[in-house]
């Protein structure tokens, strides 16, 4: 488009990769921005250039931080020897909005996957299983997304923590909360079916 | 969210006020960002404060560039005494891209609307009719939006405008290019109806 500036064609470029944002909606977004350039632009610009300064990864758990050991990892509130392993640092943010899981996080980085050719070592699986086996785990918590590459992994660190002391569990399966029977898909309805409970 | 950093959560704030984004997608962003900081995050925040410093209106028609003058007003090609009225610059990109208006721009910032308290004074519209006043310009084309509030704005102008010797033209309404009859609304049925031509 000729009808602005180069710079300004370039941001929308930019913009139009983001996840869920297309040209039109790269566009709107630029001028928008521009209007408010004081108020949410040039913050925007510096809170950008900030992180990507100093975001990194813990080297302990894999969530994302501003400093090589995270705050859940440096906490003592949350050594109680739950590890909770999670595929990615967003489903890691998803536990800590359910807001009952106060232990610590094991975050892989995906799933296993033949198709990918994603093996144990390119998750962070040695870096959980030297974890447990240093000793103050008591329990690894699973919560892997339910799809066939979430449940292959899981299974391959149940196989893999299996010579260690340490209780394996994993999220519940069933209705989620505010779900109607009717609109759920049948795999669910017979998870939730099987692991039903006394009232 | 106390998981990650003063400076993401700072970043996912910020990104949840643009247009579109709530602050699910916010995060997932943000994340996507992090992952991809060379190539993506570190670009993004520089074309943001590169913009942030340089983008302005041009004095004579409102577009945004990062001159005074924008390319549009200052190309030769373009001064073939058409102007074309459009509320925001938006839609003046949304003109360019249909490719076959080859004269000015003026931009009005809005239209008039009594319920906001938005007057001719704090539109452009006393600049538009200087224009038309200093001469040049044979045909203004007023291609508003076609809800009450523009075409309120394009009788507004019309009036203003009465007194000069220029030829006012509005868009054409009708049937959209790929439309559907069964899927478009009595109103634009009705106009299409009422503009019909021979074939």
């Amino acid at each position: 488009m000729s009808t602005s500036s180069r710079e300004i064609e370039a941001l929308i470029e930019l913009m139009a990769r983001l996840p869920g944002l297309g040209p039109r909606s790269a566009r709107r977004t630029v001028l928008h921005l521009i209007k408010k350039r004081a108020q949410v632009m040039t913050p925007l610009a510096r809170a950008l250039s900030d992180v990507a300064a100093s975001a990194r990864e813990c080297v302990d758990c894999g969530n994302i931080g501003t400093s090589d050991h995270c705050q859940i990892c440096t906490s003592d509130k949350r050594a109680n020897g739950q590890i909770c392993v999670v595929e990615d640092v967003s489903d890691l943010w998803a536990m800590e909005r359910g807001g009952s899981f106060t232990g610590r996080y094991h975050v892989l980085g995906g799933t296993l996957s033949a198709l990918d050719a994603i093996g144990p070592d390119e998750l962070r699986i040695p870096k959980l299983v030297s974890r447990v086996a240093e000793g103050d785990v008591s329990e690894v918590i699973l919560a892997l997304n339910a799809t066939v590459d979430g449940q292959t992994t899981a299974h391959y660190i149940a196989d893999q923590l299996a010579v260690h002391e340490v209780t394996l569990t994993s999220l519940a399966q069933g209705v989620p909360i505010g779900g109607e029977l009717d609109y759920l898909d049948d795999g669910t309805i017979t998870a939730a079916f099987r692991a039903r409970k006394s009232v």
